[in-house]
């Protein structure tokens, strides 16, 4: 098709209120997975995010440790199949793009996608590493938003994981994303919107509120140690539910604010990491309201999840 | 699990705010889908949706023609496993349910979910059928809404179909469904503020204004009879995508207005059928930011799907 070799675009779908990635460049990308309905690595044993292989990887963003040669433990590099152009000329991301008659509005794809590959060896999980180690791979996250909250036509950065071919996963080497966005998604600014209205009329934050309840799974101290102690409870929540779900596909995102939010957002703008099993898919349902429909109420699949017995 | 016998109910989740339906008879529906990545129907040649079967299905609401004995051609039914209750006290409805501890409101979850069975014939799909007899099933989807809108507490209607295991569907005889709900979904709401933005800033409505442009496919005279015109718009436009994309699983979806509308929202609130054909799946970036990533340009796609032969 003619747009195979065209650069992204961002449109903005005036119906849905939501913006649309238009990236020829991701209908390119290679898959490692057999078929999409096996959540499994294929029996290859090695992968361009394998150690050895860092010469067929796009640039390397930085690794962790920052001076190691032969002995990374994580890499953060760039997207080979990018989503957005991190090349595009700053002084045309603001500019509408008149290349299409559609009413929508559009802007050029500008942005960057990151590739965090979280382990040097190919069969190696998320959950198979010490505490500290997926400690690591948060604390490259933060490094990395860090960076990117520094360019000033970056407005949002999502962090996520995708987890198995059918949750999205093209490379079966354990690896998670990062995409910085020039706009802030809607539907953030509405998260944020309904974070601020249960707030507004509780006095609490609708996330710290959950901690009190019996949708309570398991705790731990409050991120003192950011390396070790969410790394550990994050380790425990994988293994709960791949034991308990049979290791599904799954996909886990790192809410966060708008880059550059305000101080009075801060007591009900907490950032928290939401792990979704893909265990039904979404049908017309769901695609038309919104609403989702599930089989299991929450407090019994919390009760389920903490009395998974985890012996480390 | 202790919830199997519970009551549905609908818990607002106040972080994303939208409507989150806990079912649990939606645990216990069957299949004839022999696995998830097989949109065919499985060798199985009857089924309860079959001429003959009917007794084997929940109560019949109406069928098409009305006075057809052996001879129907379109049955609107009850889903046997119906995701909300028609039973629930309408005293209940409106009062919270205090019955778990979390912030989140939480409704009863009282509502109807019915089946629109599309061919008295096991095999026969929507896209086989005459253009008349698609609207024949389209005239069925409108008299059940025009039923529906008399109930004080439903407060909108969700037309909706799933083809395909892997889009949602649990029975490969051809069907559709609609679903009844005590509230506006917010993703509803927000879709009517959206296009009356789009109509405050342009004087135009959002969906007609695509008509004058490159995204048309194909068109049709204005639904003078919508049993013959659109029935035959929508048969073209599955048939396009079926031979286009080989038969892919696809959801459709009626959006249409909250019942009981303002006169002042016609302008900009025209409903409309948006068709879904399921190619790449949704990951953690799309969950996180409501944004989709999209490798083929619409224009183009329009293009494509114009140049599709369809020898009738």
């Amino acid at each position: 098709m003619a747009s195979e070799n065209r650069r992204p675009e961002m449109r903005k779908d005036s119906v849905n209120n939501r913006w649309v990635i238009f990236s020829p460049a991701r209908a390119r990308r290679p898959s490692d997975y057999k078929s999409k309905s096996n959540p499994n690595p294929n029996s290859q044993s090695e992968c361009a995010f394998c150690l050895g292989h860092e010469h067929e990887c796009a640039p390397e963003i930085f690794r962790v440790p920052p001076d190691s040669s032969s002995g990374w433990k994580v890499r953060v590099i760039q997207n080979l199949y990018p989503a957005l152009n991190r090349e595009i000329e700053p002084s045309l991301v603001e500019n509408p793009n008149p290349s299409h008659s559609s009413g929508d509005v559009a802007i050029c794809g500008f942005g960057f996608h990151d590739v965090v590959i979280e382990s040097p060896v190919h069969s190696v999980h998320l959950l198979d590493l010490e505490p500290g180690e997926v400690g690591d791979v948060l604390m490259a996250y933060k490094k990395r938003i860090d960076q990117l909250r520094y360019i000033d036509s970056i407005k949002y950065v999502q962090v996520f994981k995708n987890h198995g071919a059918s949750a999205g996963a093209s490379m079966s080497h354990s690896h998670s994303q990062i995409m910085a966005l020039p706009v802030v998604p809607p539907a953030v600014s509405a998260r944020l919107d309904s974070m601020k209205e249960y707030f507004d009329q509780t006095g609490k934050c609708s996330l710290c509120e959950d901690q009190s309840n019996d949708l309570l799974i398991a705790s731990s101290t409050h991120f003192i140690s950011i390396a070790v102690d969410l790394g550990g409870l994050l380790k425990l929540m994988l293994r709960k539910m791949s034991l308990q779900l049979n290791n599904p596909p799954f996909n886990f995102m790192i809410h966060s604010s708008p880059l550059h939010g305000t101080p009075s957002q801060l007591p009900y703008a907490h950032w928290f990491l939401q792990i979704v099993p893909q265990l039904n898919g979404i049908g017309g349902f769901e695609m038309g309201t919104g609403c989702y429909i599930n089989p299991v109420f929450p407090e019994d699949a919390a009760k389920v999840m903490r009395e998974v017995c985890i012996s480390c």
